[in-house]
């Protein structure tokens, strides 16, 4: 069962307080704009005025790659997850020095090395420019809408930040398609690594234990933002409080939610639930098992695989929760009766009806289209490479080159001037390209792609000419030198002449295909999103003409601020208490891989204090996204980093079950009793601490 | 849109003339006892009379393993497939002679070899027993029921058979135990392969073409009946026909169709599509991914892992095709339908209504405990081990020692003394045991177990102790002298003194989980299996009162005669005819695995006539279970052996589709060509054609 998420705000307060159940007075992902808190002052006696949101919105931090993070010092240091920096980790680690199984640890300044293509981003102003996307794409429908949109979405990010180079400006949609907001960010291009522990203190339990609280991970890392060669001045942090935080206490998670879908209507969650969620889910179990084989070959593949299969497991785990909420009539019953409600109140207003229209119909017609494009859409274009980096890069030099010698407002709109500095960081920068895993990925992405279109489909030809997918992955592999960040950038500067001369087998390939894989785009624009995007906008406008302005948007991975306090769960007669202790990790050891414990921690144990907090649960509505966010108490000090959620939040991306939805995160506490007794950095605990 | 299945026989063929339309004639996997000929034969203008079929069930075949096959000659040679006898080929097979790619070649009977393990037995007589059964098990419930039926079925066959080593006997269930038959068999225990294929030929195209007709698979082998050393005389053959087949004409399979589901209620039919595809479908997408890496690691993997992996990928999707046609929504819809309509006319009937009372809400209320029991009855009992055949071992070992102390009647219905001869063939023949593949699928199996029941579940430590999967895996597969048939024998022989007293450390991992594994067992047929059976009985009831004998009864690896005619299909436009020719090979070939010719086919090439027939189409309703099945004519000789369905066949298991399901046999003048010009077989072409 899940809670109706148009009864939140004030309406569901009154409600609530009436029923004297608390269950789902927590749920909401909000925006900084618009905040209910009066509503939560009152229900949780706390005092969030302009100047707590203000503070705290200084201190959120976006991570390019798709985490959360907070400024915790004046120096610029940044907390957030292990699992948020492992790639960064893991890009300067060699076959020689594994800063993943050692950890990474820095005594000064100095020591702290970049990670490669990481951006920070901290958002300092919204300005609503709904109105003027909703002018430009007027009157449009299909592709021209989507592209008329797009277009104009650039136009606006480039006139507000395209002359300032440590400023990022983003239109977002909310309410998919109700408002359109400008997003401003300050923007850190030289990121760089301060402290990470062992990947097995961070992420102890391994699969087993991810999204199953209890927990005991100390899944954090310090980031520190530079600019010039030198740290920055962040005055507007977060305090650091590592004191015992207490059951029931109110908490605020302040971070960038990835994507939810709790406003999509039954006929597109029918599609998820029927075809795209098990199509993706048994293409993820299969790699898994390729990468798990892949790891236990030889050390250096566990190594270089350790990453990518943390990411494919955590998706496969995180996708079948929600695929397994789906598959519950009583969780979809919920969502039916949810859309019946809002159709029913909308026919009650003859008016406003008829401006609406039946925009549910429309979504569902457009569903035979999904399943029929679904496939080859996501073979060649939306998946194309299935991962493999030499494919991105050699797309992006293609597309980039391509849409470089258009104007702006007519590219495709990842190619828009005001997305080419982060591009071309990402093209620039070096990092280590992993050459079994580069064959493994792309052989996978060619075989599932025959499998899913069939041998003798005409897309499957076009990928595979008669070459078999091993052969075509290695000859690609082998041939590329796409790996050399000096090659890549020789090729982005010489824009289109460069990229045709360019002898280069996977520059070749992507150009070959590229054809065929734009045409299945624009098939897909024109019939599926253009349609969807514009009956999903009068959805909007209904829900805002019945419901009012008290309801949140959908995650959008932009800045959002979720309420909620510490809390357990009850579940089948079985009470789970809120905080786990750090002499719980040493109860739960057995020595043998994913429940042996990190040497240091074993080293440490006499030394650590067992009654330490570790982990923390709490009520906050968050998903994937909100990863390294700060929890935050009511007086705005950070307590603790989200990491996790419990394996009942994770049908929260349909709907907020306060009963036992749950986020989870590790303790301020734990990491300063860490810094100090496990990992011996005291110069961090006193720059966390202001105690030099 | 399925068709109904509850029109079929009489009544359908009347609704179908009326119509004009001949969809869904050709539904039915009919038992020998109840073959609908009259209708048969004015549909068709076919003379198929008592003779007919006794001819025809005297040379179909049934092989332990799961497959079907013919008797094709007078001196015992039996036409089956050759993914049939890909386990026997590995088995004979070494590092040093891979008979899989090589294939397998006799020139005179002495070169035929005993394929381990493998029984064959022809069926002779059907006795209607549901009396009783009926009478042994009336007014039990729970697991008492399922005990006392099984006890009754295994004394009746004890009755029938046990005092000739020569026959098997066995109860089967009809209609869900709408009807109990004893069918006995006479048995060959002595089964010898003498000729196989290539892999490569018989399987032309691999996993993208398997289930995607048109094919160009010579998907066939032959084996040979012997007793006494010396191979058995056939005067019940099938007559070889290697003439070209025509277009329209009738075809009949005769074989053992293992498993359909078309007689389970909704609430059934959503317990598989929601809880128990889902998870079956991600094991063994993950399994695919382990064993296709496996394979690629070197050669000695590659030839060990071919049949485990093709029997993975096969099962993977055979059953992912049954889960789409389930989460169709007009698929599932006509099941309700027809779900309904049964209710309905019952519901006209007020004394059977009474009588059958409402087993349909008693099945649904039975889901819930099918949902909590799935996972560890699965991990535990039904699914222990994980595909280990040193777990399988063990676990025979362990069981016949435990239950042999029992009188028959008592013990645990695969250890009655009836199905002893085969569990002690399988037990004392030598067969290879390959470590390395037996470590992955423990190390899978157990791992796998801990996810899916959480590492914290009782059942996950009674699995691992301390251990990881990894270790516990390494520690029984190296402790392990369960692959010596010597040492298997010398604990069999030993009965429970020996086993409880052997150092064997799967022998001792199996006794120590037993416990446990029985308990669920119990738990299982307590609460799912025997309240869904007793109800099941009266669903059967209710149907034999609304519709009469005039239904077949769902597939039971039992002899079935099917009915159609050679035909392609048509598809969203796309007309598909029903023969394949030998050149389309040479067209399809590209040189790259799994499209590259087997190297006797590439220097064929200009030998073989092209224009031979090689793969056929036709409408026969079968399932798995039928591969190896005989394609027979009006005159009821062999014209192909069944290997495969197109992808429309699959929703098969739940209700037949005539407009688009198609059955795929390889041609016997394919086979015929095959063996004269690509494989020089002369003695075989003049055994099969009776010219010498």
């Amino acid at each position: 069962m899940v809670g109706s998420k148009f009864l939140a705000g004030a309406a569901a307060m009154a409600l609530l307080a009436a029923t004297g159940s608390s269950a789902w007075a927590d749920e909401g992902m909000w925006t900084f704009d618009a905040f209910p808190a009066a509503q939560v002052n009152k229900a949780y006696g706390t005092n969030i005025d302009q100047a707590w949101l203000d503070r705290v919105r200084n201190a959120a931090v976006r991570l390019t790659g798709g985490c959360s993070a907070s400024v915790v010092s004046p120096q610029g240091l940044v907390l957030t997850n292990h699992h948020c920096v492992i790639e960064c980790v893991q890009d300067l680690s060699t076959p020689q020095q594994d800063f993943v199984k050692a950890g990474f640890y820095t005594k000064t300044r100095e020591e702290e090395r970049k990670c490669p293509g990481q951006q920070a981003e901290i958002l300092t102003t919204i300005d609503d420019v709904t109105a003027r996307v909703n002018a430009a794409a007027a009157g449009k429908t299909g592709q021209a809408f989507v592209r008329a949109r797009d277009a104009e979405m650039a136009a606006i990010e480039k006139a507000a930040c395209a002359t300032d180079p440590t400023l990022r400006c983003q239109v977002i949609s909310f309410y998919r398609g109700g408002q359109y907001k400008l997003y401003k960010y300050r923007k850190y291009s030289d990121v760089r690594l301060a402290f990470a522990p062992e990947f097995q203190a961070a992420f102890f339990g391994g699969d087993p234990d991810n999204f199953n609280f209890p927990r005991y991970a100390l899944d954090s890392a310090f980031l520190r933002l530079y600019e010039n060669g030198r740290p920055v001045a962040t005055p507007d942090h977060l305090k650091w409080n590592a004191a015992a935080p207490k059951a029931g206490e109110p908490v605020f998670i302040a971070g960038n939610p990835g994507t939810t879908q709790r406003l999509l209507t039954q006929a597109q969650l029918a599609t998820l639930r029927d075809l795209a969620y098990p199509y993706q889910q048994q293409q993820r179990s299969e790699l898994r098992g390729r990468l798990i084989r892949f790891s236990e070959e030889n050390a250096e593949h566990k190594r270089i695989a350790l990453d990518p299969l943390f990411g494919v497991e955590n998706s496969f785990k995180a996708v079948g929760g929600q695929h397994q909420a789906l598959r519950d009539p009583a969780f979809f019953g919920q969502k039916v009766k949810e859309e019946q409600e809002l159709r029913a109140r909308l026919a009650a207003n003859p008016q406003l009806a008829r401006e609406i229209g039946d925009p549910w119909k429309e979504i569902a017609d457009v569903q035979d289209d999904y399943a029929e494009l679904y496939l080859p859409y996501w073979r060649l274009e939306s998946g194309a490479g299935g991962g493999s980096q030499l494919f991105s890069y050699a797309r992006a030099l293609v597309r980039s080159a391509q849409e470089r010698a258009k104007p702006s407002a007519e590219r495709l709109p990842e190619y828009a001037d005001t997305r080419l500095p982060l591009l071309e960081q990402q093209l620039f920068d070096a990092k280590p390209v992993d050459l079994p895993l580069e064959e493994l990925y792309l052989q996978f992405w060619l075989e599932k792609s025959r499998e899913y279109l069939t041998a003798d489909a005409p897309e499957t030809k076009v990928l595979l000419g008669r070459e078999s997918p091993q052969q075509l992955a290695d000859r690609l592999v082998a041939g590329s030198r796409l790996g050399d960040p000096a090659v890549r950038k020789q090729l982005y500067q010489g824009g289109l002449a460069a990229v045709r001369a360019s002898k280069d087998p996977m520059i070749q390939y992507v150009l070959a295909m590229d054809d065929d894989a734009r045409k299945l785009r624009t098939a897909w624009e024109t019939r599926v999103t253009g349609p969807t995007d514009r009956a999903a906008e009068r959805i909007a406008k209904a829900r805002f003409g019945v419901y009012g302005e008290s309801v949140y948007p959908d995650a959008t991975f932009s800045l959002r601020l979720s309420y909620g306090k510490i809390d357990g769960w009850k579940y089948r007669g079985t009470t789970v208490p809120p905080f786990t202790y750090v002499g719980g990790l040493y109860e739960r050891a057995t020595g043998a891989e994913p429940f042996d414990l990190a040497p240091k921690w074993a080293a440490a144990e006499r030394r650590v204090n067992k009654r330490t907090v570790f982990n923390i649960s709490s009520t906050n509505d968050i998903i994937g996204g909100n990863s390294g966010s700060p929890l935050i108490n009511a007086r705005g000090e950070v307590i603790g980093a989200v990491f996790d959620g419990n394996i009942h939040s994770l049908g929260g991306a349909f709907g907020y079950e306060g009963d036992t939805n749950r986020s989870v995160s590790v303790s301020t506490a734990a990491i300063t009793e860490a810094l100090t007794d496990v990992y011996g950095q005291p110069q961090l605990v006193a720059e966390l601490t202001g105690r030099r």
